[in-house]
């Protein structure tokens, strides 16, 4: 049967999520939504002319029994409550990172987790269901190119708005690295350090840009991580593997190779949303198909915790310039 | 609602479209099936999990009220047969290539549908809907390059069975780009020749093998097609069409580079199943939605009868070694 | 010792020559010139600040005991006679592209080179001598493709002026394919066709443009060679070898990679003059060490004889849209 | 006239200095030659037919009058004394990597050359004669990258030998990264850490490989270095830089792309000789074209002096684990 879907949050990504689910994937249905603006639930109900009910709030809408599964896509301070009741309800759920604003906030939902005795959560982190990426940790896993001694990584935007702040560049951009090259090499960090090149002059007074973090992983792989968020040219993310005896790097996205103009090219994208739109429905896909299997495998609310432990640490890196240790528990066997 | 599906022929890509229906796509349901081995529409029953009823007969399955839509996966000769019965019990039908083993048989079908006033055929011609093909085409009808003046292409297999003749290189290969070219530019076929290199050694006696097709469309655009089935190093699809300002290409298929043992390289595929294995998602996705908007815009008969017309057109010309006249009537209104 | 070199005629490519001679050669000097145009003749002597003495006629220059070998930078149709002149005197001599307007005037060449007893003619035919299309042999004779079975070629200028015609597609512009092809597969060709696509909007009335020559060898091979002189966006030189096993291409000129506003980019040449400017360093080297060591390698007057046969079938190709016959006697085994 | 050329050393870069100066280049000859080995000396003579004297030792050759500029190709603790030798004969003395051995030794070659008045040395650094960094720093001078912020460099060998330790990971290997990378962007560095990843297995016990270095520059312009000197795959030199705008690669060397065997590939070298070779020849004929115009424009000793205390920072950053600041005078306006 289909799994009834309840929907915590109509903003943007909420309606993006809530589009995939009617309209692109398979096995799901949306019963049910809730936002902190009722006009913008119900318009979102309309729009995608869902069969579902309009709740008044999220606690209401998790304990509704049409609800089989959760969908958190409200504002990110609000996760950790909706998930930690979600939990409580004995319902599995979908939530957008971050899982919760601090890793304190991450461990509380892992210990209600763990309490209930089985999986529940999967957290928005879509990289690890992107077809590059998974052919990257493929190449790896073969041992096409030895044990993995360092990663070269960027993650580059045209241009940020002017509330973006040099703590977000780890907040907000690196996450997604510290969440996919986590998963990608298997194992956690255990330093960073962050370094601030000549500033860009296409950035903001407060905005320091762009700046490179460096990792080291509990074997010793260091990783360098260009974070360039006015880099003006396109939004290009780029990973690269050095092995012992060859190197791998994530795939561009498909363009048409284009001669013209005495240059030959292919197109850069601009739009973070265009980059790793498919991924979404996999990842979304993942979590129905886990649902209805019983087991989710997707990012786990651990994973929420690692990449919350590695960004606290990031963050202080930047503030006091030094080499910080970073400090993660061994993963239970439970994850 | 979900759209209810009969599926006639559950062979390999019968099975493929029924996980398709399944497990990926929205909006569908498989409610009928019928094989002409029962055995084998009752496995596909058992392995897919559906609920659906097996069929003495596809004329039965047509028949039944539970069916909205049918899907002709069967043996090809039947293909004709069974979209005139959906057409005549005004059941929309996707139809697997090819449409009809003659162009007369695809006008039998096209009168059928002119007469019902309706289209109810879509023919399984996935390459109009691979993210490729479809980049291409925009970038052309950009205006990115100019006016098209030439195409050059490629169809290549690593290698094929004993049972591959000669004129299959046109009927089961080259069709695929006599549907697309056509698609692609816009235009019709005017002539069409045949040429044969050196045969290559690694191909069995009775086979010609490389092929190149020469056509020639309406506007006068040239169009060099390679057939080459036992290139031995991969299936490799390519695509290149010469404006009168540049010149834009196929994309390759996205993969891993690699810098290993002197060489950087990424990986061409082997299997051709792998090649368009996201287009046919989309093609059967874009039947389930036109059916549910009551509208489709897939190939049509018409595509159909056209990629015949054409094919008739290239054999002669691999027997007679001359130029041969494409002879293709103007589009109806219709279509 | 350095090799004394007489240069008939000092326009752009003469005075290109002098130039290489002069400062990047290595064991060669200038020690006469002429010019049709005496003026022009002393101008060079003074730029390139030559010890050489300047002469009335390229007879005399050639009769200069102190020339030891002669450069033919002259005007097209005198070449031939300052080359019977040159064997007569029994000195080397390097005779740009063409050898003679005719392949009798090539014969001619020829038959007086036999007569002489031992090569001296070397036709400045320099692609044999550019890197890529060396590198693109040697893959093909280590076996690393297989044998040869299609050559994919293109020929493309940015635009061309007013006077060039539709014959000169042949004379000016695919002649180095008709050398460089044939040397690359190091076998004649048999027969000629050329098929006209729709004309660019970016070409001058009088002028078919673009074209395609298909030839056939002797051993089968298919070419296809397209020619588009108007392309607009670059001087572009593609080939491309299909063998039997795999697929080896010319490569693209060193260019920087660029990510510039969202796009990734090399750049394309727009002058021709730069695409094989090592090749001439290379091929005069070639030709002061052939006659160093007595032994003339580079192309010659039967190469030059090759060229203009096949190019002769390709313009009655042209005018008669047939399939033309290529008639080439054996090699003998003088060259 | 030709420049009558002293080569002091006839190892393996002797020899192949004395091919280059014979048989490549322009307007120079060998007319001298010394080595610690007599016998090898007199073989170079016999085997590039030299019309040179043997010398017995590199003062007498830089006094023989018959010797117009001095080629210093001996053993590296040499060189400093054959320079410093050179400028008291007044004799331009092109001299191969390194100038000194300690950058003191250095700055005493400068202060001769002061002394002298007229710059007298050239240092063996090819990179920057190279066409691939040439092209890179055009892109960078036209301001098509905006001002640079980030370098990402690699310098990677297949392996190394027994004798190969830690330290000349910088003074062998990354003292070609130091001289171009400043050259590239016309500045000194001011900082340098060096870290350890975790180590291959591919690597001899006493040395640390690879090796990241990071390198900051006056305007503050970051590098990071990889030094990977067993790498197994290739000899890779990688060099990207990192503007306000966009990104500009060092060119891969040209290659012929290949689809074989499931795999679409270009070479990588595994010679480091042949990554290099064009641009040996370029420096050495700047050298003969300086000399004759009475002004050198290649690497001087101030260029010299700069790698070598670059060098000794890293060296020390490699021990104590730190960021160690680099302490560069401001370039006289001699130079």
């Amino acid at each position: 049967m289909t799994l009834a879907i309840g929907v915590i949050g109509t903003g943007a990504i909420g309606q993006d999520h809530i589009r995939r689910l009617s309209q692109t994937l398979s096995g799901a249905r949306v019963v049910a939504v809730h936002d902190i603006n009722p006009l913008q639930a119900e318009a979102a109900v309309k729009q995608y002319q869902l069969a579902a009910s309009v709740h008044d709030s999220g606690q209401a809408l998790i304990r509704d029994p049409a609800v089989e599964a959760v969908l958190v896509t409200s504002w990110g301070p609000s996760h950790e409550e909706f998930v930690l009741d979600a939990i409580a309800a004995g319902k599995p759920v979908f939530c957008e990172k971050p899982l919760a604003v601090s890793a304190a906030g991450c461990m509380r939902i892992i210990q209600a987790e763990r309490g209930h005795g089985k999986r529940l959560v999967q957290v928005g982190f879509m990289r690890p269901y992107d077809a590059g990426y998974r052919a990257l940790k493929q190449v790896l896993q073969e041992g096409r190119i030895g044990a993995p001694l360092m990663l070269h990584c960027a993650h580059r935007n045209p241009s940020v708005g002017e509330g973006y702040t040099t703590p977000m560049a780890i907040t907000d951009t690196l996450i997604h690295e510290l969440d996919v090259l986590r998963w990608l090499l298997d194992e956690d960090y255990v330093s960073a350090q962050v370094v601030f090149p000549r500033k860009s002059s296409h950035t903001l007074p407060q905005l320091a840009d762009p700046q490179i973090v460096l990792l080291e992983t509990r074997s010793g792989v260091r990783i360098d991580v260009e974070i360039f968020v006015n880099c003006q040219y396109g939004y290009d993310i780029q990973c690269q593997i050095v092995g012992e005896t060859g190197i791998a790097s994530l795939p561009e996205p498909a363009s048409v190779p284009l001669r013209s103009a005495a240059s030959y090219s292919t197109a850069i994208l601009t739009d973070w949303k265009q980059r790793f739109i498919a991924a979404y429905d996999v990842e979304l896909q993942a979590f129905i198909d886990g649902v209805q299997a019983g087991s989710l495998t997707g990012p786990s609310a651990w994973d929420g915790y690692a990449a919350a432990v590695a960004a606290d640490a990031c963050v202080l890196a930047q503030q006091n310039g030094t080499v910080v240790d970073i400090s993660m528990p061994p993963r239970p066997d439970f994850y």
